[in-house]
């Protein structure tokens, strides 16, 4: 195996894609905006990236080992699979490929590559416009879930100010990994690239900032997605921010309470 | 030398030859395993791979300083050197290549790397399938040895499913290392390749859990092979558990106690 | 993006260059005391120097993000923007490249590649000579600010003996880092390299070395520069000093106070 | 700069030169020992040998820097410093090229690839035979020094039985590094290699046990080195020793006490 290795699957057409990025990170907001797409629509695996700045492992399900890897899919935007939203309701300008994965580089350097790899099959594939999504931490539980901005160009912001909040230097500590260096790097290549962010806590895996998130690029992107599946997330995650509460006042949490700490 | 360097001791005939994998893991059980086989067969040393990928030092024997290797044993099965099984009470129809060693690669895509030059290898010897063992952590101490198993294709893991038990999901946290990552590249070469995991405490090293894998192999490869020495190993780590309970009660243990914990 | 990436901004004339490294170390010396420069002067960008052996993240500014990256900029001595000095009476016969930046390489490694690729870019702009800004850190609050040196060649010291102060075998530890490959990789280049190390204690970031080196290198290159706005942040310095007396008597440190630690 | 640099410094005549590898290590008895030869006979400094597996700094004296080497030097055993030993009483059949530094590699393949470029300079200068020297830790001070063996070949050993100890299947540990790697890299090039491990501590710098490994050292190549200035250092580390037994009974350690402690 070489350092990155890209393994086609299917080549469907692809009608302007824009790349949305949903790599683990902070409270997993990325992660599970990106796969509550993959729910709601339907989708095409395009190719698998492995590389061996993925941590040596396979994962097993039903028995089958599958090697460490990221997936590329197009999502067809006017193809829901959520029978709420008819396809005759949509009728959206690009395809998404959505970019989900378990795993980032594990050494720093590797986290350059491997951003430079996935511009590279962006790029091939037709890409001039990337959103990469995640969550900026605040420290504590929230009630507001604002979602903040950052881009790759001042023509950029002020293209998308009306539609994302943009802070005067927030988040204080830039952004590290893929969701930031797909801006820079992506930004130097000659690409449009934002990062959302939505606000949480830090300490939980947070479907309520996922779903702000996806709130936003819908209005960006000017297409519709329902919540069924993530609000069932987003109640059971009520339920342990509940509990946590109530453990400051002293009593202990019980399995499925864990179930929710990032 | 270079990044990895084969050196080539022996080079008989190999019949339909399959690679076992029994380098250091969790309770060295795929270590114990691989060993006994060489115990228990006449072997031929085919090669020795060295690599920059392992620690940098050598071990001594009788004053003799050897570096850090894995070593590619050729084990016919059908010269078993344990008198209870006569030759002509087998007819195997695979050579073993067992794969020992006390090392795994010291950095993270080191075991990448590692792992594709061991299928170069194995590859130029005609293995076209392959078995690793391992060990998965229980985490307590346990009286039932099962083995759980785990195949590079959904037709493999058809294949063995009358012979090894394959639980949905488990391991839950996947295989690390050469062990996994063996199915991982292997499966995308197009070899079979399957791993068999004894489950074991994870606190010592297990020669009951090595023994358990051993007769998994046993029924797959359709080969005997006795167990007396691995069964002496047991007795002495019996003892050791008996007086981790009773440490459990307050006692406390000696250096032979000691010499179990892995 | 290449393992370094040069992104040209402006190709000024320079005269007999001189370069001034003053990256992020011990107390923010020698960054202190080189963007003090950059603020003083009239300067023009020159490239950007990104690297994957910077920490994998983007900075954000205005919305806008910014890949890690070091920066050379052009300072014409004859321009300050203090209008305390007037340019008549600045007849400087070298101009400066100030190197800036928030990070050295993330692995030991890397320091020597950096810096290499920093000496090549100084010598493509006809640099012959390099000073290099630090801090020597004492282990304790101090009153009195001295600079110490270090130089590239036993011709260079007497050159600059009358000039810095050259302490025997001090600092002890050598120079870890750019600041020290400057003058190890450059000198066997044989560009003429020195170091200036203003004392610090080592627990905050510190103005007043900074003031003390820069006092230093005015000496050196026959130059002047005004100091009011480092002032201001050395008096916010010595209040945190005082401070942090007064807590080890056992009052407790606020917000501000917090700002001032390295 | 390449990964590794030579810097060629003097070109004299070498008569069968044989390698003393001296590098740091347990008690830092090698280096103490390599040292000691280049103090008690006429040297001439052969070549640096760079690398940016080094410690990516300079180290200072009188002003100067310089950047983290090796050396390797000729000793010319014919022609002792120590007034003691006159030329005609030494018949020495070989040169000595004594390597000597202050840091091994700081990643891991750095030392296969360190251990390599030494062997091609050493080989060079046509090197056929090595010694490297160390310690071997006890863990608890010792009144004995004893000097263990291990080498190349199983030749090697036989030749050296009756001058050195080779003990069965000691250090346990194996050996760690250049000195273990210039065996075992070096005996795969057809060099005759052995390594020299004065029992210590491992808890102080210990001249004794340098002193022990120079005997062993004298013995098998036949010369004769005076030890005043070692001495000296032995006796001060005594002074230690006895002051850490007091302090097992209460006392505290002056500052003086504090330089002997590894």
């Amino acid at each position: 195996m070489d350092e990155f290795d890209i393994e086609t699957v299917a080549e469907p057409d692809l009608h302007a894609p824009i790349l949305i990025e949903g790599l683990p990170g902070v409270g997993h907001v990325g992660k599970l905006a990106a796969e509550h797409l993959l729910e709601e629509f339907e989708t095409t695996l395009l190719c698998r990236l492995y590389s061996e700045h993925f941590p040596p492992q396979v994962t097993i399900e039903d028995g089958i080992t599958e090697l460490a890897c990221l997936e590329f899919h197009k999502v067809d935007l006017s193809t829901p699979t959520d029978s709420e939203e008819s396809p005759s309701d949509q009728d959206p300008s690009h395809d998404l490929i959505v970019l989900t994965g378990d795993h980032q580089a594990q050494d720093p350097s590797g986290h350059y590559q491997l951003t430079d790899t996935i511009l590279d099959v962006s790029e091939e594939y037709g890409v001039e416009r990337v959103f990469t999504l995640g969550g900026v931490p605040t420290g504590e539980l929230i009630e507001e879930y604002s979602v903040i901005g950052a881009a790759s160009s001042e023509a950029l912001v002020e293209e998308l100010s009306d539609l994302i909040e943009f802070r005067e230097n927030e988040p204080a500590g830039g952004i590290v990994g893929v969701s930031g260096l797909l801006l820079g790097l992506g930004g130097r290549r000659g690409l449009q690239a934002a990062c959302l962010m939505g606000e949480t806590s830090g300490y939980l895996v947070d479907p309520k900032s996922a779903r702000a998130v996806l709130e936003t690029l819908e209005t960006i992107l000017d297409f519709e997605v329902g919540y069924d599946s993530l609000e069932e997330r987003a109640e059971e995650m009520e339920e342990v921010v509940t509990k946590i509460r109530e453990m400051e006042q002293g009593a202990a949490p019980t399995d499925d309470d864990l179930r929710y700490i990032g």
